[in-house]
C-alpha cells in the first residue's frame, strides 16, 4: 500500500483515533502520525501503548504541517475544537471527521475553516463497545463500510485521496449526502441504540426481578442488548441530541410497529406474530449474504466460565 | 460422568432437541437415546446426521419404556403432545419439558398425564439463531443456566436426577416456581426478542432508506437486532401468545420509558440521556463478569467477505 499523506493529525485519542493509528502503520498509509487529547490521562495511557509518533497537548502542533486532520472527537464538541484548530491549519490541508452524524457536524465545522483547505466529512461504520486509546486495534475497519460525505463543491481531488486512505484502513467506501446518511444511521444505529439502552435500563428498574437474575439469565437475547447499551455515553449523547430529527422519527414509527405488535398478542393473534417474524428472519439472511456478520451461532461465542 | 437413565426420548428433533443428543452422547448420560418428529423430512435430515440412536415415526413407540421424556416441541403443542403420549408412558417415568414459558406449559400438560409418571419441567436458557436437527452442538448448554420449575409435590428424587442430567449436559441448574420464571424470562428474553423482530420490521418498512442500505450499513448496531430477529417464527410466536401477561406488562414499562428518553432527546436534555446510558453501560460489566458473555470486541466476530 502507498503512501497517502506525509503527516495525519488524529484529535482526539479514543477507540477509532486509536484504531486508524494502527491501521495506517499497517498500511503504510502515512509518513509520520501525530495527535492530541485534552486529557492527560488520555494522553499518559495512549503513549503507553505507544500510540503515535508524538503526541502533544495542544492542537496547534498536532496540526501544523498535516496533509490530513481528523476530527475524533465527541460529535457534540466538533465545532469548538475546529474553531481551535483552524489557525493552524496547513493551506491545502483535508480536515475530515469520523462523527456519527454529518448534517450537524458540517452546520458546525465548516464556518470555522478557512478557504484554503478541504473539509471533507467521512463516518467509519465501525466499533465496539469498548473506548479509550487502549481500546484500538488495526483490523477495526476491515471489509466495513465508510461513508464519505462531500460538502457542496468539495474539491475531487481531496475526496478521491480521502477514499483512497480509507480503503487504505481496510474499509469499503461510499459516497452519500449528509441527510440521507443521517436518516440511514438513525434507521440501523441510532434507534436501535436507544432500544436497547431502554430496555436495559428497564430491566434494572424492575424491582420484581434483581439484577442478579436479570445478569445471570442474560444469554436468552438480553445480553445482545447490553453490549449495544455499553457503548460511550457522552458520545450517545451527542448522537441522538445531534440527529434529532432522523432519530425520533425513526422512533415513532417504531412505536406504531410495537403497539400493533403488543395488539396481536393481546388479541391472541398468531397469523399476524407468525407472518411478521418470518418477514424479519429473511433480512438476518440478507446480512449473512452481504458479510457483515457471521452465521456462525452466538457470532461463535464460547460458553462463559463458571459464574 | 455416569449414566443417569436408561432410555431418554427426545419428543420433537429441533436445536434443543439435537443438542441434547450430542450432549447426552459427550457425557455419557443415558443408555439408548431415542427420538421422533411430527415431520417426515424432519426425521430424514435428523437420520443423515446420525441424530439418536432409533428415530421412530410415532411417540407410541418412542416414548416407550422410556425413563426420560422429554418435550421439545414448540409451547403452543405441549398440551397436544402430552395428550398423545400418555397412553404409552412408563409407569415411574420422569415427563420433562424445554418450553420458554413454565405456567402455561404446566397448565397444558399436567392435566393428560398419569399419576405413576413425574412431571418436572424444565427450561434451558440456551439457543442460537438456527433452528432444526442439523444445528444442534453438544456445547449449546455449557456454563448456560437451566431453570427447572417442579409443580406441586414433585418427587424429590425425580427432581434430583432431572438436576443431575442437566449438569451432565454442561448447564448451571436452579430451581424457581413458575410464575417468577415467566417474569423473568419477559425482561430477559421475551421483551427483548419483540423489541428486536420490531425494529427490524420498521427497517424493513422505511421506504426512503432501502433494505440494500439497511443490510450494507447493519454493522452500526441493527445487526444484533437481527441476529434476535432471525430465531424460529413458530417458536416465538407462540411463546409471546403463551406468556402474554408478563410480556406485555414489561412492554408497557419499555414503552414508558422510552417515552422519557424520547422526550429528553425533543427537549436536548443532554443529562438526562448521559446518566442513564452511564447507569446501562454498568450492567453489560456485570454480565461480562457473570461469565455469560465474552468481552472481546464485537464478540470476537471476523470481519466479513467483500459484499
Amino acid at each position: 500500500m502507498a503512501q497517502i499523506y506525509d503527516k495525519v493529525a488524529l484529535i482526539g485519542l479514543g477507540l477509532i483515533a486509536s484504531s486508524m493509528f494502527w491501521a495506517i502503520k499497517r498500511g503504510g498509509l502515512a509518513g509520520e502520525v501525530v495527535g492530541t487529547s485534552r486529557s492527560a490521562e488520555t494522553r499518559a495511557a495512549a503513549q503507553e501503548v505507544g500510540l503515535c509518533d508524538r503526541i502533544y497537548d495542544n492542537v496547534a502542533d498536532t496540526v501544523e504541517g498535516a496533509d490530513l486532520v481528523v476530527l475524533c472527537v465527541p460529535v457534540g464538541v466538533m465545532g469548538a475544537v475546529a474553531a481551535e484548530l483552524a489557525p493552524y491549519l496547513k493551506a491545502g490541508a483535508t480536515v475530515t471527521d469520523v462523527g456519527s452524524v454529518k448534517a450537524d457536524v458540517i452546520a458546525q465545522v465548516a464556518p470555522h475553516l478557512p478557504d484554503n483547505v478541504h473539509f471533507v466529512p467521512a463516518h467509519p461504520l465501525a466499533g465496539t463497545e469498548h473506548s479509550g486509546p487502549t481500546s484500538g486495534f488495526a483490523e477495526l475497519f476491515d471489509s466495513r463500510w465508510c461513508l464519505i460525505v462531500p460538502a457542496e463543491g468539495s474539491d475531487p481531488e481531496a475526496v478521491g485521496k480521502l477514499r483512497s486512505f480509507w480503503e487504505g484502513l481496510g474499509s469499503f467506501v461510499e459516497e452519500m449526502d449528509a441527510e440521507h446518511h443521517d436518516l440511514v444511521l438513525a434507521v440501523t444505529s441510532h434507534a436501535p441504540h436507544l432500544i436497547a439502552y431502554t430496555m436495559v435500563g428497564v430491566a434494572d428498574d424492575l424491582r420484581r426481578v434483581t439484577d442478579t437474575e436479570v445478569i445471570k439469565y442474560s444469554a436468552a437475547g438480553f445480553r445482545d442488548f447490553t453490549r449495544i447499551a455499553a457503548s460511550d455515553p457522552t458520545m450517545w449523547r451527542d448522537v441522538f441530541l445531534s440527529n434529532k430529527d432522523a432519530t425520533l422519527e425513526i422512533l415513532g414509527r417504531f412505536t406504531e410497529e410495537l403497539f400493533a405488535l403488543q395488539r396481536a398478542i393481546r388479541q391472541g393473534d398468531g397469523e399476524h406474530l407468525h407472518a411478521y417474524f418470518t418477514r424479519t428472519r429473511a433480512i438476518r439472511r440478507s446480512i449473512i449474504e452481504a458479510g457483515q456478520d457471521t452465521d456462525a451461532p452466538n457470532f461463535g461465542r464460547q460458553a462463559g466460565k463458571q459464574p
